[in-house]
């Protein structure tokens, strides 16, 4: 039984690296790309002239595919596109928009199109649209998050049972553990963000690293939520957030706190205190600063030893 | 490889039905031990008197191990640690407080003591009480959940990471794809809720079942977290509860409109636009009203079917 997510891009394991603000450039995506994955380079906080930069770089990093993600929300998204495909990029993962808005057009240009989703009823929208294959995003997952709050564990099954395109899931993989639940569940495929997040390839600066390395199980929680929700380690900016939060302060009030590119302040600069630190609830389970052939390694060996394991199991009792 | 979880009760699935108030009496949990499970009488809604007349209804159903589920916060719990060790029961899940306050004293009677908690680092707290065994509950779960938001997906490996006795993973859980997800995770057992909820041996109301069946991917949220977060399935009254949160009610107000018993009002009595139709997540995967041995029948095929299809997958790549 072939796996239609390998088959769909031509790459060895079904293993994406998710698009990361600050994070996945072109040195990233290429290694994933490399260790047998799918590297995504995550534009959404790429001018597009940056972005083709990271295209042209990766592209002498890695002869394997590789793909980017663009937030369909952003200004620079059309230019994005443009630039991609000058550049020879086919493969699209497009998130945080409508489906309906890139897809056609990248189809008739003979690409790849996976939309990022974080509901059941969404994703079956964007097979209406056209794509390819969808990620499922749970509730888990970090930075920016959909509203609804359906969890890994219930998105995969009930996407699974909605659309008839592979299924990507993301939102609480980092192990090999991970990815044979998620295929239990009925995915095709795993996008893994935070794991890869914390590697030496990753351009994250060395704070952020630390910090998702010092995270512990109850270390995140989603912020936002009248605003745009999204998954953060907590910091001191976390702690004034939930003071706006419990007390239902007004959207100008929550702009002013956080200020200007937030997200680059921790991410980027190492301001994890100032900074939203975006990353999944896994980090928890995140303690080293490995190189993506050192994860892709773990991931495969822990595949293999969770198989064996669910074999060898008095599961006969089922 | 022998499975610890069967061991430990002396039944032959893996499986515990989630105590469930107005849900689970002796009815449903006689039919969940009498299919290979164990069953659990749900304490929570039950005044003393009332769970010791279920207590000697169940063993006229059943031979089988079953067990109780009593939240410690409530004025009953004393009492009905009482009348249920007078009714010779030996197996005790325990919900909603402190495992410091009843471990010790049932350990010393003979009992396997369970303790139900929804983070990582409590249910090291849990073991270090001298627990048999923890339940860690995802936010996916039905019902009151905890505060931290942790997910099913990575609450097991962060908790398997952190305790040595078994642990049994609750929340999202309804199919035998979600037993082989859970157990790849490292569970050693799973409880299941809201699946239970909807058979015929469950003593809700018809209304209340047919929400279960009813309720669509997106259907259920979080709500009451400035008070005790409960998961719901959305109605009449949940518009309500969004509106005051949206704009940070007082918890005054949260108890005028949510009123007395709105558990029961929706579960047991039926009245599902005004009352609180508690259920997880995955209610949406839920779209019948089948009897326990069914579910029974129905989790052990898809176990083995989900087995196969790892086992067939071109998991080869890994």
């Amino acid at each position: 039984m072939e796996n239609r997510v390998c088959k769909l891009f031509g790459i060895k394991y079904p293993v994406i690296q998710g698009g990361m603000v600050w994070v996945s450039g072109a040195k990233l995506a290429a290694a994933v790309s490399n260790a047998g994955g799918l590297g995504l380079l995550g534009a959404g906080s790429m001018k597009p002239d940056l972005l083709r930069e990271h295209i042209k770089k990766a592209k002498t990093l890695t002869d394997k595919p590789f793909g980017v993600n663009i937030p369909i929300f952003s200004k620079y998204s059309e230019d994005q596109v443009r630039v991609s495909l000058e550049e020879g990029v086919r493969i699209f993962f497009m998130s945080a928009g409508s489906p309906k808005k890139f897809t056609g057009y990248l189809k008739e240009k003979g690409c790849i199109v996976v939309h990022v989703t974080s509901t059941p009823t969404l994703a079956k929208k964007c097979e209406d649209a056209g794509v390819d294959a969808v990620v499922v995003e749970g509730f888990e997952a970090g930075g920016h998050n959909g509203r609804d709050e359906l969890t890994t564990f219930v998105l995969i099954p009930q996407t699974k049972k909605m659309v008839k395109i592979p299924v990507i899931a993301a939102g609480g993989i980092a192990t090999g553990q991970g990815i044979v639940a998620a295929f239990a569940l009925g995915a095709d495929g795993v996008q893994i963000g935070t794991r890869f997040a914390a590697t030496i390839e990753s351009s994250a600066h060395e704070n952020y690293k630390k910090a998702l390395v010092n995270a512990r199980d109850t270390d995140t929680m989603l912020y936002l939520k009248s605003i745009i929700p999204v998954r953060l380690v907590k910091n001191s900016l976390t702690v004034k957030i939930e003071e706006m939060e419990k007390r239902c302060a007004d959207v100008e009030e929550f702009k002013k706190v956080i200020g200007e590119n937030a997200a680059k302040r921790a991410i980027f600069d190492g301001d994890t205190e100032n900074g939203e630190i975006e990353a999944g609830q896994v980090a928890g389970l995140i303690d080293d600063v490995p190189s993506v052939n050192e994860v892709f390694e773990t991931l495969i060996m822990e595949v293999k030893n969770t198989m064996e394991m669910l074999n060898n199991m008095e599961f006969s009792c089922f």
